[in-house]
């Protein structure tokens, strides 16, 4: 019986739409697959005849009308918005994808730090207004270059980091919760129970931890107490991790030197949040998985999964309801 | 005879100062040799006993009450405010310092870079009031990954930032008037006078090039018109190498997409100069330079010149008048 494919990867930005070059590269890899690239409202009718789904989100109320489904995959990283538990419980697999959302993180990643670093956030405010900013900057940049960055929730995300991070001579501890899932020369492994012991050596921390009970809060006031004086820290994971009251207290207190946000607790922030208008504070919206490249490379993913479904081989990226991902793009 | 060496490495930043602890460094190293650390005001006595002089900057008067100096050495890269041609009429030798110019500078570029292709100083500037900004970074921003940059007057400095380029996956132009003086992997090398030729292919411009005369309005409308659109142009050498009006017009053209300028053509400028005032440009204040380490590693590469020249050695970094240098900290 063939095999029917429902591909629903909209977006209002053109590098996270499924292009009709995508959807021929799909058709042309797989002859014998129907591929049924769906919009939004083609979903209730579709879904019913889909043995594969292949999207950025899924309702929960398609279990009921979508028999056949054996295995949803989506290009994110992330997966906490998704119906984990139910995709489980009616035996259909969950894959999220993994190994591109590294190189625009990184690239987001660092060019915050160096905003703080080389102050170039602070040069761009006084600029208009001040006549000489040189001794604002003398006081308080810091070379990359010997000092060390943090990664916490360091999987293939903070890996990619690191690589980056230590081309600019920078030493690197990668926080997880359990022992390390890729092997990386060169950085110290640190266990999450002990970060508070590793964070006064740290100049830099890069939060990339996914939302799940155990991360609530991660990084709340005495998180921040550990932190050495003249932190930056760098939100590229969960709101839902970050204590923001602690971290404006730690603003504040000066032991935090300055603090990027790319998630915030509410999407978008209220235009009185203090969080917008904090001097040490830039947000992002969101845009740290900004890449033209991403789709080519969500796509090559699901090819190659979609191979291995066919062969009735484990799936990549398979995720297991006890267990979120790290990230993603919405 | 005993040697005298006076250094006079005064500024008002801790990191450009002579430290107690590089004093005694130098004292231990050479005991034979009378080092006298100099102020400002004790300048005009003691240049008259000193054949060796280390210092930020040199006065031509000074020539004439310094019988016995044979050797003159700065720490900056670039020596365009220093009197070349009378010191070599004067049969005293010139130095200037390489080597660890490159890391501050290559971190300074990147940031830069990344703050425009990441759209971090849109994002700063449009989160105290912007409902959300999503779609303005959406339509802007770039990958680093898989674009070239254009690096122009590449020597030392150039090739440590085109390390960490590489490191992002980028391809790197390096842009010389003759052939490469340092080895290095993957740097496609293009003579300076077909650089319109590859000026379409760069998504990024960093400008390193020394104020001689041969650089004087290097990039100037012609070059500009070359760039492909969306170009991101950064200048750390020296202004007099950018006609500035063309600069303005390339922005308002969409030519470039941003630049940033370390060095501009007044300094400070004027609190009304449009080089302030314009969207897309942000500027550092000569700072690009900026590193804790640069007393420590321009000691240690003086040391590795004085030995040389208690040997009778020829030095390193001697400079030839019809040659300046890449750059200065000041």
């Amino acid at each position: 019986m063939t095999t029917t494919a429902l591909v629903a990867l909209n977006s209002s930005y053109a590098f996270w739409q499924l292009s009709d070059r995508h959807a021929e590269q799909l058709r042309s890899a797989f002859p014998d697959v129907r591929f049924l690239v769906a919009h939004e409202h083609d979903f209730p009718v579709e879904i019913r005849t889909a043995d594969v789904y292949f999207g950025w989100s899924f309702d929960r109320a398609w279990l009921d009308t979508s028999p056949r489904l054996r295995w949803a995959a989506t290009p994110s990283a992330g997966v906490d918005h998704w119906p984990v538990a139910a995709l489980d419980a009616a035996g259909i697999t969950l894959t999220r994808g993994y190994g591109y959302h590294g190189r625009p993180m990184a690239e987001h990643a660092i060019g915050l730090l160096l905003g703080f670093s080389r102050g170039l956030f602070t040069s761009a405010r006084l600029q208009t207004r001040s006549a000489w900013w040189k001794d604002d900057l003398a006081d308080s940049f810091f070379d990359l270059c010997g000092e060390t960055l943090m990664i916490v929730g360091c999987g293939a995300v903070g890996i990619r980091l690191a690589e980056v991070a230590q081309a600019f001579g920078m030493h690197v501890i990668g926080v997880r919760r359990g022992p390390p899932r890729y092997e990386h020369g060169g950085i110290e492994w640190v266990p999450a129970h002990r970060v508070r012991e590793a964070l006064p050596r740290s100049r830099a921390v890069v939060n990339l931890l996914p939302a799940t009970d155990a991360t609530h809060g991660f990084f709340n006031e005495s998180t921040f107490k550990a932190c050495r004086p003249g932190t930056v820290f760098i939100n590229l994971g969960r709101a839902s991790t970050v204590d923001h009251d602690a971290l404006l207290a730690a603003l504040d207190q000066g032991r935090l030197a300055g603090a990027a946000l790319d998630v915030q607790p509410r999407k978008p922030p209220a235009l009185d949040d203090p969080l917008r208008h904090h001097p040490q504070i830039v947000l992002t919206p969101k845009s740290a998985v900004f890449s033209h490249a991403y789709m080519d490379q969500a796509v090559a993913f699901f090819v190659d999964n979609l191979r291995l479904f066919l062969a009735d081989q484990p799936l990549n990226g398979a995720v297991t309801p006890s267990k979120g991902g790290t990230h993603d793009p919405h």
